[in-house]
């Protein structure tokens, strides 16, 4: 089979096939972790609390209506706020099932979440420069570690595409999503890949949203240096690698 | 290289590797159409305008936050101007590029938009049971066929899950999502199928919150007989086939 047929394949659905598959969950493996784990000793930056007035009465109609990918933004700094609302919006905690997973502001399927939020911060106010992971347990962030000309690595990160936006002046946070796969394969084997995708969407989606609620803009960004980006996050490609990115920034008015 | 790190290898960036490739674009082959063509014969029905009023002061925070997905349904049917919205809200067209390329609702990897939407409707005022497809560019859904026992093959499509919304009685319409590939392939060549089932997830998301602004609830659905359903809507199951499913009707009190 060639490529191009195999990676058509890769979006269809398999489950007649995987419904033999003896996932490791049936053969009774250990469910991993539903997060990543993190020191004690680690430097956590508190979230502000925020309500719904924190959008104001931006309503889902208009939002739809008017979003577009933003790439040029206001030289204004995101509020800490803010960026809790859209941690919030995109990964936020907001239930959990019978069974005890933790169900988010996105769907998921069988709420297997195998998300990690990083995220590279360059203009919030009332937070330094660099590299944080988001806690949703907590809804904290966990610092990470400063980055020496930040502005630069993300710009080499994104591959200096024109027409992504430019981080040197402009956009306040980027979001890094990451994976890390055996999440959903411990339930779906060779089922999870394409889950894991179209969740990342749903993801990016709620950002979008979220972020034109509050006179902000994103912008998802499919195209960057996988090595790269997993290296500057000290992930090792494979148990947990960056999936997407998306940019987000105040709007020019 | 197993399957396994194959489809995890798939979840990656490989835009270093896919910036070699001489793409169909690059070679002049010409663009495919944006949209699927339809007979000028065929049946076409009207969708009603709507306004921002049809989803009240619906704000985004609160339909972020009290989204589920939702898999019983009240009896009570969708209004036909209602599925109009949801259209819009997940497919329509919302401008143009400078190149005249269409813009829509949701975002989406160079404006390549490789989705049809096809409807599995069984209870919505004003119009019959029946299979449809939408037309973004008029804003109108073409007639394709009516399904004697539309609700058992619902079931079948959708491999008689206890986990899925029991259509037989409950759920209003069934959004079926299929992908044209070349559409992006065109463009991105082996860097397209990822960006499918991101954007697809884009527009899931947007059905989601888009449906809890009325009233109703949608409940994605990623496990269904891929043969089945493209035979049942005349796909050829390898230019265009069934992607992605998810469910709405009104919710419960």
């Amino acid at each position: 089979m060639g490529r191009y047929e195999q990676q058509r394949n890769f979006l269809k659905s398999n489950f007649l096939e995987f419904k033999h598959v003896k996932t490791d969950k049936i053969k009774g493996l250990p469910q991993p972790p539903a997060v990543k784990p993190y020191s004690s000793s680690s430097v956590i930056v508190d979230l502000p609390e925020f309500s719904g007035d924190i959008a104001g009465q931006a309503t889902v109609y208009d939002c739809i209506k008017s979003r577009r990918s933003t790439r040029f933004y206001a030289q204004e700094s995101l509020r800490l706020e803010e960026l809790s609302y859209l941690l919030w919006a995109s990964q936020g905690i907001t239930g959990a099932t019978k069974g005890g997973l933790m169900l988010r502001t996105v769907p998921c399927s069988g709420a297997t979440h195998t998300f990690e939020t990083y995220l590279f911060i360059t203009r919030v106010e009332g937070i330094p420069q660099g590299v944080y992971r988001y806690l949703p347990v907590e809804h904290k962030l966990l610092f990470l570690f400063e980055l020496d000309e930040i502005d630069q690595k993300i710009d080499a990160i994104t591959l200096e595409q024109p027409f992504v936006p430019n981080f040197a002046k402009k956009a306040a946070v980027l979001f890094a999503w990451s994976t890390t796969p055996y999440r959903s394969e411990w339930k779906y084997d060779i089922s999870a890949h394409k889950k894991i995708l179209i969740d990342i969407g749903h993801v990016s989606q709620n950002l979008y949203l979220a972020s034109e609620s509050i006179g902000a803009g994103a912008c998802a960004i499919g195209i960057y240096d996988q090595n790269l980006i997993d290296d500057v996050l000290g992930l090792d490609g494979e148990e947990e690698f960056v999936l997407f990115l998306s940019a987000v920034g105040k709007k020019r008015e």
